[in-house]
């Protein structure tokens, strides 16, 4: 395809042609292959006129510069285009003065995923496969899942057994394959892995497939337009496997190199304190990163090697970016304050990167005229256990005028 | 207002000025008021090149022929203007041409009820009200708690002792007020009245306020210009209390008034066969509700007296409409059908309408060429504890091969 030169190995920088499915073969899976466009062809055709023209409210409208050749994979489904809000009560509780909040909550299963399901299931169909896998419990899982289900295409998930009941349902509604596997998540990962060799199936992990992430980045090209264009002094997310702000990075660097916009964001990793890989080893100033059992209640992002590790330093590295560890009990507070102040519930991951800009803001990192802007990328609906936590069930009283009163003091 | 001529009792027929606030003097709460708008005046605003150039996707698109004076209540939230879906691959699998499925649990509490609660809030704002207030445990409790929210409006949310703690979580986390009533939600209902008369809050419940109709009737607007004005021959529906559907037909009627659309689809109004108060009502060609103990899984639309009766049967009467009543059984396994066909995944109240789809294409009562447009009103991410039901866990496997082509059958 003509608007793709290469595919390059983002830990070690070797080029490959596009018949390479997954990852470098020097680096292993460590090393994640990045999309490199020919920008200056795609220039001619995605240009800001171009955008004001384009009616799909939809991820699609970045075609010229998404990986596909054709529009066959297209899913109905409307992905993407989510709201982006000036959040001004926040603004106000907070004493800056450019909140802005996209609610990722509002994709087709609910979080920030599904804009990379998109892509890979797009990218299956031009493939012809006929079958594709993941290795997941959560958000990944069920965005792979149902829009697999929309488009009918067969699909195996391979699960931990310990997995909670409610995660699984949700798959099994959408009716994919489960496999249950007998270990926890690193021995789905790798069974999974094997199965695709194995069976010919198309993976469908950001970890190994480099296409993922080029759905992702449309959320930085969202923010580009519903900002015209003048861009945020901060991006504010939660990382895990570190794909997700990595894609959204390059979703800047790739506006910023069409001449799109004038200026690039610092990006801000915010990891919960009992799974901060990446940010420790960014503090390091360090490439290699050192194991530790993950433990915090956001589960999307409890991790302990970052599989996208490479991707997120570089973001990083070339923002100039910054990274804020915040507790359980913080992503917890967070959720309420979110909540109370703008109306958008979000799951714990999803609330980690809002947690991060409290904390900032605590800290005085922050300047009042500062832009920033946060992505919340999975709805609070989907781990209403976690939200539990956040609050305390109230007495309950007699329905009688007097016990009312009494009991919210008018 | 100059659009607004009066409020109408839907059961007497009695007019009102907008003075009255809530139901009809002489009916007493069973009179819900109707708002009937200046069409001749509205029909020089609201055109079909109005509609088209104008780029507010949400529901305030349509602010000519909605209740209110200004635009100072109009939340942030992005509601309405939800995907419209043309479900090829389960009108395949249905053997028919034309089936549309409008997700609303796309909106931002994930229920078609953020359409009502949207005008309601903007409403009190007009109005001046500081606090509002409802009884609910389901979504209409959900929607308010988050928009009041996002405004920043004081509520108090009266809930039966009884109501599942993950409903009463989420308005705990927007940081609504909880009133948590020793009693059932009948119960609940009569003391949040009385409140509400005597602390002189605002109202939220579709049963006596009758501006919450005038956001619902946007679903309709919304179907007829993603059907490029070509409507559909039947509209399907849950029906619980009766005020989503009624809703629904006003916004039909009042497009047809407008000139907007030629004819008006045919309502199907679908019910659990073990809470169908207004089917059977509809039936016997009667205007008296009996009352019998409501059970369904599907709680949103567990109702035994429906508290909008008079507006769904006028609906029905007018439109020559439909009933389907549909066992638990069959709901749950509509749940399943939609989400594998379309990667909808909707709660039972919400697929319910879809349960009596699937029935009257078994009973041969749809042709082949008629076109169907259907609401799917929750998202199933609301109620995963009732999706459960529907599925069986897989076993476990060991992570082997071998173990996997013996499972998977290869
Ligand atoms: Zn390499
Ligand atoms: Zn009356």
């Amino acid at each position: 395809m003509k608007k793709i030169k290469h595919l390059r190995c983002s830990k070690c920088g070797k080029n490959f042609g596009e018949e390479v499915l997954y990852h470098c073969d020097e680096c292993g899976t460590e090393g994640t292959l990045e999309v490199v466009y020919d920008l200056d062809f795609i220039k001619t055709k995605l240009t800001k006129e171009y955008l004001k023209n384009n009616n799909r409210k939809d991820l699609w409208r970045y075609m010229p510069i998404l990986p596909l050749k054709e529009e066959r994979g297209i899913t109905p489904l409307q992905v993407g285009w989510t709201p982006l809000y000036k959040a001004e009560r926040l603004e106000k509780f907070l004493n800056l003065e450019n909140i802005y909040i996209k609610d990722d909550g509002r994709n087709p299963t609910a979080s920030f995923k599904d804009r990379a399901t998109a892509v890979g299931i797009a990218k299956a169909i031009e493939l012809d496969k006929k079958i594709i896998c993941a290795a997941s419990t959560g958000n990944a899982a069920s965005s792979l899942s149902g829009f697999a289900a929309c488009m009918g295409i067969e699909n195996y998930i391979f699960v931990p057994a310990g997995a909670p009941e409610a995660k699984i349902t949700q798959l099994l509604i959408y009716g994919s394959k489960v496999i249950l596997v007998d270990g926890d998540y690193d021995k789905a990962f790798d069974f999974c892995l094997k199965a695709a060799e194995e069976f010919g199936w198309y993976n469908r992990s950001c970890a190994i497939n480099p296409y993922l992430v080029e759905g992702k980045k449309t959320a930085a090209f969202e923010i580009c337009e519903q900002l015209d264009f003048k861009i945020p002094d901060k991006l504010i997310m939660s990382v895990g496997d570190g794909c997700s702000i990595a894609g959204v990075w390059k979703g800047f660097k790739e506006f910023y190199e069409l001449g799109l916009i004038d200026r690039l964001p610092q990006m801000v990793s915010v990891q919960a304190e009992g799974a901060n890989p990446v940010n420790r080893t960014y503090r390091k100033n360090s490439r290699e990163f050192d194991y530790k059992t993950p433990s915090t209640i956001a589960d999307s992002i409890s991790v302990g090697i970052p599989r996208n590790g490479y991707k997120v330093l570089n973001a990083l590295n070339e923002s100039r970016g910054l990274t804020v560890d915040v507790s359980d009990e913080e992503i917890l507070s967070a959720m309420k304050t979110l909540a109370r102040y703008t109306g958008v519930f979000g799951e714990p991951a999803g609330v980690t990167g809002f947690a991060g800009l409290l904390k900032l803001v605590e800290e005085g990192s922050i300047n009042k005229a500062e832009s920033v802007a946060l992505i919340v990328s999975g709805n609070g609906l989907k781990d209403v256990k976690s939200a539990m936590k956040a609050v305390q069930k109230p007495e309950k009283i007699k329905p009688d005028l007097g016990e009312l009163r009494k009991y919210i003091n008018i």
